[in-house]
């Protein structure tokens, strides 16, 4: 779901959807965030975000808009940011500004529902230039707790850096290649601001919190399993794809955004 | 996760879990429940658990304890059901007699976070006999809307009846096995009711709510492939494995019980 590609020859740094009927529909209902473009208007409500910050923990979404609106100056005494998705219990959504904060759930398909409907809901808002980060916890290997990990490639299981998914019976692999160019440029914020450590590595993502990354193990470090995954340069163990997982690292996954 | 299975040669018709650690744990937390074995008597709180309901929706699974207790005459007027796991924003839980109501989000990893931790908390709660039920709605072939579809086996993206897992980067195949003779119990009670229509069938599971069953085309019946799978005997498409999908019927899913 690249975000401002060439559409119909014409690059006009718009959302773009692979999807040829969307335009035909009369009406598309975002089921999961209880929104639709013949109930609301996304324009109105949507259509100055440049910044999707997403993340597992309704709560969590909660507070990162709390936190953003004090650092953006536009906080009021008293403020309190309403669940944009209060009609539904399946995700929540804050805004403030140009900045659209969205929970997502735990595992690939639960945040895979949610950009599904995030695209969309973009597109119908005619949203520009739009950067979409996820942000998370995150175990991490060789790293000290509390270190900020920014993603510059996401593995599965068996280190591949591809998702592939079934699709009427029949698998269809993408690539889950990221901005490095947004990676670099968070990592430059992180060392002008001087506060925490950061540093830019690899994700592998599970589709098991427990069994995938063997939490069991990995917190008795009884195998050799995550020495390997050490030595072949992987920081950060996400389980759920790219979801919240153990408690070391403060994991930002960076979807796409407009060049 | 069998539940009530021989330990050490002797069925003694408790949950058994397959994790030689647990006994030596002097506190197990169960994170996404905010609950643990030193901060709750598990035994007091859970112990007379005999039926786990599940389903995807906080607010369903409320829904459902609130009418289980006027079902069983366990309801009081103005009655509260305070949600057990309320420090924590990931599942929410409701108990009622011998009901216990979880809710588990969206997707396989997300249910299997919440399955996990709840076979631990019928362990550690000493609960024997239980039966757990996933209930919740989904796309179906060849069914009327509002039909009840108890699920006799539950197959993957490419119709194969196994949940295939990757553990510390190898593949490990399960069953998807299900309880037949629960699932006959249940279809013989909608019989005693017949408020309903209600059938055993089989169920997809993707890892997709709209590409792994491909939502569009099935909304717009452009392809031949749900033709084939009627054809197959296959009665339920359950986007996100054991997940809600679409809109045609109310899906049993019987995980296990004690024979």
């Amino acid at each position: 779901m690249p975000l401002g590609e060439e559409k119909n020859g014409a690059c006009d740094r718009s959302i773009y959807v692979n999807n040829p009927h969307l335009d035909s529909m009369t009406d598309d209902i975002l089921y999961h965030f209880n929104l639709g473009t013949s109930t609301h208007d996304l324009p109105a409500m949507f259509g100055d975000v440049k910044f999707v910050c997403v993340g597992g923990s309704p709560w969590r979404m909660k507070s990162f808009i709390e936190y953003i609106a004090k650092e953006l100056g536009l906080s009021e005494p008293n403020a309190d940011y309403p669940n944009i998705c209060a009609g539904t219990d399946r995700y929540a959504m804050y805004k403030v500004g140009p900045v659209l904060s969205v929970s997502h759930g735990m595992g690939i398909p639960s945040i895979s529902i949610m950009l599904h409907e995030l695209i969309k809901l973009l597109y119908h808002a005619r949203c520009t230039d739009v950067t979409v980060v996820r942000i998370g916890t995150s175990g991490g290997i060789g790293l000290k707790p509390g270190t900020v990990v920014v993603t510059k490639q996401s593995v599965d299981s068996v280190f591949q850096p591809r998702l592939e998914q079934i699709i009427l019976g029949k698998p269809v692999v993408r690539s889950t290649e990221l901005d490095g160019e947004l990676a670099e440029e968070l990592l430059q914020c992180s060392k002008d601001l001087a506060e925490f450590e950061t540093v830019i590595g690899n994700t592998m993502c599970t589709l098991d919190f427990y069994e995938g990354i063997n939490i069991l193990k990995f917190h008795n470090c009884k195998v050799s399993f995550f020495f390997f995954l050490h030595g072949w340069g992987l920081l950060l163990l996400n389980a759920l794809s790219w979801y919240r997982s153990s408690s070391a690292g403060w994991c930002l996954l960076l979807i796409r955004r407009r060049r």
